[in-house]
Parts: structure tokens; sequence; C-alpha cells
């Protein structure tokens, strides 16, 4: 069985995401963290974990960016996955009969308009899997959840109302990290953090081997270099096998136009629904 | 009077930057979140209002890059500000006396390393100069606050202990906010929000035109575009008067390469100690 490390619990987004790429036969470790996460790699307890690291509506997860910098791990994969939020309950409960709504804050956040149809008290919980766990343990009428269709299958829960979010262009990129350096047959993305000279234009002269190779970049994210204010780490992916031919000759070219690259990892793009 | 709102109270950070600017007799509107103070400017309670917009170890106040471009305000100046984290109690307590320690969360984390070296409870509260003035108002023996010195100076605290952040390459960068689209004089800064054609190499293309006309882009952040997912806005500083000829030339040059662009200010540099 994979040992693989989650944020979350088991019905949670991350556990989707871990079943869709390994089945569910798993050794699984629910965090409360995503340090934990990759304190469970390094410490070789899961083979895997598995970080979201920006969603379609909120952003990027910074504090995962640094934490993939610090951690010496290396990404291996990646999986793209709609945030779908549906309300749920006990079996013989309708939507006449709930007055209180339970989730995470990000999940009510995100299903504000058909919250505001209702006349429910709402209240924040740490998170959407362990709503509709709780209340089916203990057997709370009048109570639902906003969680997944996971959760509510893994807890015995009733939909009562499926896709209750407002944008549904909610997606979540997640990443698949590990402590071995596995060559990914077949990669056709690679993720860096970069520093480039203290110089006006370096970003420019930077992106510009990325012009020169006709390699598409598809995301740069900044974080600021501790010690040395109003100066800036970049994060990018770009779209290379690093372990081709081409993939080396351009991070050649990319080392010459910076002060330092870390190889976050080089993987197969995951696939996107949008 | 000026009228000014600010996120936080008399003492705090952002307290410090409004006298800074504009001296101490001020109107000042104490609020508890950024979403307040841009309502102040909206509705015309403050002239201006100060936010912090991004600091040398934490990064970028992501929040707010969405606020200033939902709102229509114009930042008309920046400031730049030393974070001093400092110990203070009541006038007749010492190091010795002190058995709790209260203060915002993020005072707390960027004062871990002398934290450790005392042997007391940590207790977390929503600001930094509030700490201070309950500490005074109701006369608490033994407690002390990590606060800055002006709290100090306003609620009558004595300092045990200052300096006493782990990082002293803590600086925080503030932006003032206006409703009126003020011309500022000698302007050599220009913050924009720019949408970019959805093909490979467009940032680059974009980048280019800074080049071309040397000036140097001082700071990317990159937020997404809600409905559209993995396509991003990008908000870019660079040093340029947007009023001055070559300003409104390289503006259309930007406009060119740009599918929207925003222009957020055009302001005159904060002076930066580092």
């Amino acid at each position: 069985m994979k040992k693989v490390s989650i944020q979350g619990m088991i019905g949670s987004f991350h556990y989707i995401v871990a079943t869709n790429l390994y089945g569910k036969e798993l050794e699984l470790f629910e965090r409360n963290t995503f340090d934990e996460v990759f304190e469970d790699v390094k410490n070789n307890s899961a083979e895997v974990g598995i970080i979201a690291i920006e969603n379609s509506i909120a952003g990027s997860i910074l504090k995962n960016y640094d934490l993939l910098r610090n951690y010496d791990h290396n990404i291996i994969g990646e999986h793209y996955l709609r945030i779908e939020h549906n309300l749920m309950a006990l079996d013989d409960q309708n939507l006449e009969d709930i007055t209180e709504v339970r989730s995470h804050p990000m999940a009510i956040l995100q299903c504000q308009e058909f919250l505001k149809t209702l006349n429910v008290k709402v209240v924040e919980v740490p998170d959407t899997a362990g709503a509709a766990k709780e209340i089916k343990e203990k057997n709370l009428k009048g109570v639902a959840a906003i969680a997944s269709k996971a959760a509510a299958e893994v807890y015995g829960m009733k939909i009562i109302k499926e896709n209750i979010e407002t944008d549904k262009q909610n997606y979540t990129r997640f990443l698949v990290i590990s402590k071995e350096n596995i060559k990914v047959e077949n990669a056709d993305k690679t993720s860096i953090a970069v520093e480039l000279p203290d110089k006006s234009g370096s970003l420019f002269k930077f992106l510009q081997v990325f012009d020169s190779f006709d390699v598409s970049m598809t995301k740069i994210e900044s974080r600021p270099i501790i010690g040395r204010p109003w100066d800036y780490r970049f994060y990018i992916d770009y779209e290379m096998d690093i372990y081709s031919d081409k993939g080396k000759v351009l991070l050649d070219f990319l080392k010459k136009n910076s002060v330092e690259i870390q190889v976050l990892g080089s993987y197969k793009k995951g696939l996107r629904e949008y």
C-alpha cells in the first residue's frame, strides 16, 4: 500500500487527489498542517506527500512555496481538481430541516450566494470532511455540512444539494512531493526557484531564455529573500523536461542568467479541465 | 487636521506612518480591517488611507492588491518603515517581574529567539498597541507587551528591552491611497495592474518594453483572474512618472502589449533605509 501524507482527513480534497492518483488502498497520514506533510516525507514515514499549491480563485499558497524550497524534496507530479461543494446531512434530513450549516471558512465563503437563500446559523470549523464526520458520529439532526461528495460517501451522509459553490470555475492545483529524486518518465514540466542578479532588467533577460527556446512559462510567483529587503526569489514553472537534451541546454542558459537556481522537480503535466 | 484612516490603532505601525507623513495632529480613523480603510476613503470620511502592502520577511499582502484593483482609489505615496519590536510594561516593572507576554501573532513570531530566553506565558492578542494599552489601563503587573516605541510613548509604558526582533532587516512598505486622482509633483514611480494576452511569451514581450525604455521594474506580483483559471493578472511597479512625456509614451507601448492596464497610481518613491 502506498504511504501518502496529506493535509486534511479522509474525505478532504487532498484525500480525493490521493485516491485519484493511487487508488483507495492507501496507508494514509492525515495531518493538520503542511509542515507535518513535509516532515512525513523527510523522515520516510510517507513515500509521497500531497500539497495544494494554488487555487484558481484564492491564488497561490505562498507558505508551500517556502516549504518547497526549504525542504530538499522533489516535485514528481501535479494534479488538478475541480472544487465542488455539497450540502449534506443525516439520511432522514431534508433542506427544510436544516437550521445550522458547518464548514471550513473558505468553503463557507465560496458558497455565500447559496447560503444567503437559507435561514440558518453558519458555523466555522477546521475542515470540511471533519464537519461531515462529526454530524454523522454524533447523529446531529438539523445540522448540515458543506463538503465533498467523497466525504458524503465515506461518512455515509446524504447530499441534500450539490454544487452549491458560487463560482463554478473553482479548481485547485496539487503537487506530489517525494524525498527521492525520482526521474519521471515523459516529464514535460519543470519547477524552479531562482535568484537573479540585483540589477535592472534581470528578470527580462532571464525570461528571454524561455523565449529563445520557444518554451512556455506557465507560472511566475515572487517571494521575499529573507535578509535582503526588496529583493525577490522567483518561483517559475515552464513546459519542458529537464532531463531532455534541450532541457539540459535550456537550464545551462538559465543558470548563466541567474545567481542561483534550485530545481524543485521535473514532472508530467496534470490534466486540466480548464 | 488631516483625516487619515488606518488599519490598527494609535501606537500601531500604521499610526507611525500616518504621523511620519502628516504629523501628530490628525483626525484618525482606527479600523480593524483594510476593507474598512478602503471604505473610509470611498465615502470621503477620510482624505487618505494608509495600507501596508509588503513586508521584507512575510512578503506581499495579497488581499490589498485585490482591494487596490477593486476600489477606484489612487496610490499617491509610499513609505518604508523599519519594524522594531520592544518589550514594555508598567513603570515599576523589570524583566524579572514578567510572567506573561502579550502581542500580535506576527510580532510574537518575529521575536521567537528573544522569547525563548524568558520563562513566560505567551498570549496572542489582535494587535500590538492594544496589548500595551490594556496593560496600562488595567494596571496589569507581571504582564508585558511587544509593541512599537510609539505605543510605549502613547500609553505611558516603560520599555524593558528594545529591538527584540530576531531579524533586524525587517521593513514594511506602506501605500497612501486617495479617492481623488491627485497629480503628484515629481512622481518617479508608477503601479499598474495588467492583463496580458493568453499566449506564450506575453510577459516577456511586456517586460521588453521596460528594457527598451531603460526603465527599472521594482516589483512584480501575480494574482489569479477570477473566472479564468490559470490565467494571471500582474501587479507591476516601475520607476517612472506616468505624467512625463517619456512616461506617457512608455504607457502607450505597454498598452499595445497587453489586453488591459489599470493605472493604480503614480507617486514619489519612499525613502528606503535598505
